[in-house]
């Protein structure tokens, strides 16, 4: 990436009720659906008015359901200039799936999307960051460009396996806020606004002087709510006043890394083994 | 909601060892047992005075086999000009209940409270924030007026399933003292007062410009110990110096809302569906 | 108790590897059970070093397993005029137990601190803070004055069950070190230092100025290290310095609280039910 | 030890993914495997950056696997002046395997150190910190001069079983990046890098007065990634400048403890028992 710039990626992960649906469990708990779709009833137009107000392009990753679902709320992520990614159909664990299943989940995604949106996705992002082989060769047969679920490094990278490989936009779990915000069965207990705070503001910090990319993960339900998206503000706004930060969508950020020299080298190392 | 107005309800759950007693284990461990019952023996006292002061109403969703077993140490709530809610019988988790059990929790629940208050509650909150559609359509059949257990908006909104609603005055985890205090099997951990404290006066600063609906959940056996006491009334101290801050039951803040044009916007969107 | 004042009792369990040993599974790791043993190894002389520069007297919960085991390291606690208290044989939880095993737990526990002490305890606590009504008849039985297991109130009350009755000295999670310091299978994540001290200062803050009971519970292994024995000593000289505390062993504690008024009072209530 | 000397051990577990490999569990994830990859794609370098700036050597332990599978990338360790310590083959639980199994991890890691440093290693760390009576004995017939994995005292010490010693260079929770970093499985949440400041400066606090060991346990995949990494510079420079600090290996650790005072003691005790 180019000298000393910070590269931000604003990802969105827009869940709602999609892993309780595809359990067929939405009705067992309307609180905990609620929860859920709080995302697109409230979060999703705050994350937007958040980001609009900033001119501030992301990476929207909607489940298939989610798309197929609550097609008249997700209007703001098409018109506001944004990036549709990919994040599978019912957003479940594909280390915990048959691969034909796995597949499915996949295809049924990529048409979710066409349907919706009119969009051929260029990136994908597993749900619960459980990318497994059989989805990789789902995405190199579909000509996606770019995964973003994985740690191997901070930086863009190949990522890879049985012979395939992708560009590897990573993620970590300390950038998402779902670490810090969840509760119950996927959470570890609600540790807060200034636990994250400190965890976005040390990531910036760590490259503001030698430049590189963060991914900041986001999730509707969490970052959506009020005293969240004003952390979440606050954060956009420190950054934004800040000379050598871009915002990017990860469609962006693959685009600019393939004409640089990091990629060309990358590339030949991968090419090598 | 008026103008800028922040309408704060402090919510009570009176929970006491009704779920120890629900499953015949109320002498197990006395240690679990009175920890459980310190929200009646003390707890309880502590924050009807705490709310006394400050002539602040609450409510208060009290289990039916509280009402029923600690009817004198229930006194100060009923003479205080709080709302008394329903909070089922066992204080049990519908959401794993057959459903005629769920009912039979229901109207025990109601029940009690018609024996020991005299009431005909107004509102009602799930156990665990644990609605489920049976549960909601007792409480359609009953004609009560609002639920208090759901999270998918942060102001009053329409919750249903089924081709039932009700005006739901949301809550949410964050907000809730159990989530800071519990130890053992409902908790992840003693957080402590200084998290509790960052989340609701985080709370009041994102909604104190453009007003907003605040719900606090307290539990007597938490919230009702000294130190965390000295936390509340620290909080409600803060609250009530603010100029657009009021204090209201959830009947209130229910009714307020059907007088509101916020409602008759709601209400023909559900209409509609 | 007296006007406004803090009474403070400094209590240590000390369970070295009992749990281990009773479990027969001292050998299977020999890490784990090291860090059990730290609390006799090098744990309890820093404690009760601290203890005596300041000449503060401390009640030691000592299971049987540890008295028999650890007889020489012990030897500073009987020898500094502290209070010897029962705290089960193996350190197993009761509530899990059935009777018979429980009555022969706690008979062992006697005969242990006998031949090791030639102490008769005045007072007991649970295991795991797990009291049954099988070892409350045995304590009443043995013709104990104080059980401190319960979490029912704050200053002393009685504690009782199947008309049996005890004078509680109540204990709470928010006041124990393994909360902040435990690991694995009994902790929930390492908390530290800070937010002890937090947990401590705020007990005292809430009960300085109308005074009150604060329970501080220890374990050898856990404050017994470097870090938290210097956190605990900065607790002590705080509260040393302050004109209204005085620390007292439980066995004290219950023999003030006898001649109190509240006990007259506490007793006639007890009578009544 | 030297009166009033801090003796700091920095020590490295290259775990990279040699877990998953061992449960031949690579494939399942490549979001998991890429997290543990991380260590010896981008965390070990910068690690090994960081103290060859301050000319600080430590100790790595390397599991057999990682030896084997990552020898190019280990390159940094042997040419750097620091010490290769053993660490099992696959980073199994040694507590869970039958014995005969727990000497093919010693053996097959001592092997693979062979093979790819042509290292004989001085000391061992048990994976997980879970040391076996079966380890300690392959450790004490191959010769070794140190263990690393248990918590029986903060200073140097025997740790035994089943009649067989060792010098016990020990290690506690508190001061391992993975308790403050690690999620999912292994991890209870992320506390970030603040919360890791206050304990291992809370550590050097507790001994700077009168002396002592600390060792720091660190992990490249965590303490390697940028904002940790910045942690543990900062704390480094803080112990830098500090007058009575000393960075040594375990390996030279254990040979100055030999030589003193309190080394003839221990093993006077050691012998009589």
């Amino acid at each position: 990436l180019a000298d000393n710039e910070v590269l931000v990626a604003v990802t969105i992960d827009v869940d709602a009720d999609s892993i309780l649906a595809g359990q067929g469990a939405r009705l067992s708990s309307l609180s905990r659906t609620s929860e859920a779709q709080f995302g697109v009833r409230r979060g999703l137009g705050r994350l937007t008015r958040i980001l609009s107000e900033r001119e501030i392009p992301a990476t929207f990753f909607v489940p298939g359901f989610v798309a197929d679902e609550y097609r008249s709320a997700l209007g703001d992520i098409a018109d506001g200039g944004h990036e549709i990614g990919h994040h599978g159909y019912f957003h479940k664990d594909c280390s915990a799936l048959p691969i034909e299943e796995q597949r499915v989940e996949f295809e049924k995604g990529m048409e979710a999307l066409a349907r919706t949106f009119s969009v051929y996705p260029s990136g994908y992002r597993a749900p619960f960051f459980e990318l497994t082989p059989a989805t990789l060769e789902c995405m190199t047969n579909a000509g996606l460009e770019y995964d973003s679920s994985c740690m191997g490094d901070e930086e863009p990278y190949f990522e890879g396996a049985n012979g395939l490989s992708i560009l590897e936009l990573p993620v970590h779990w300390i950038l998402d806020d779902g670490v810090y915000y969840a509760w119950n069965s996927y959470g570890s207990g609600v540790r807060g606004s200034a636990a994250l705070w400190d965890a976005w503001l040390g990531e910036y910090q760590a490259v503001r002087t030698e430049g590189g990319f963060i991914n900041l993960v986001l999730h509707p339900q969490w970052s959506g709510r009020r005293q969240a998206s004003a952390t979440l503000s606050r954060l956009l706004d420190h950054l934004y006043a800040a000379d050598n930060v871009r915002f990017m969508t990860l469609h962006n950020v693959a685009a600019q890394f393939r004409l640089s020299a990091d990629h060309r080298q990358l590339l030949a190392t991968v090419t090598e083994e």
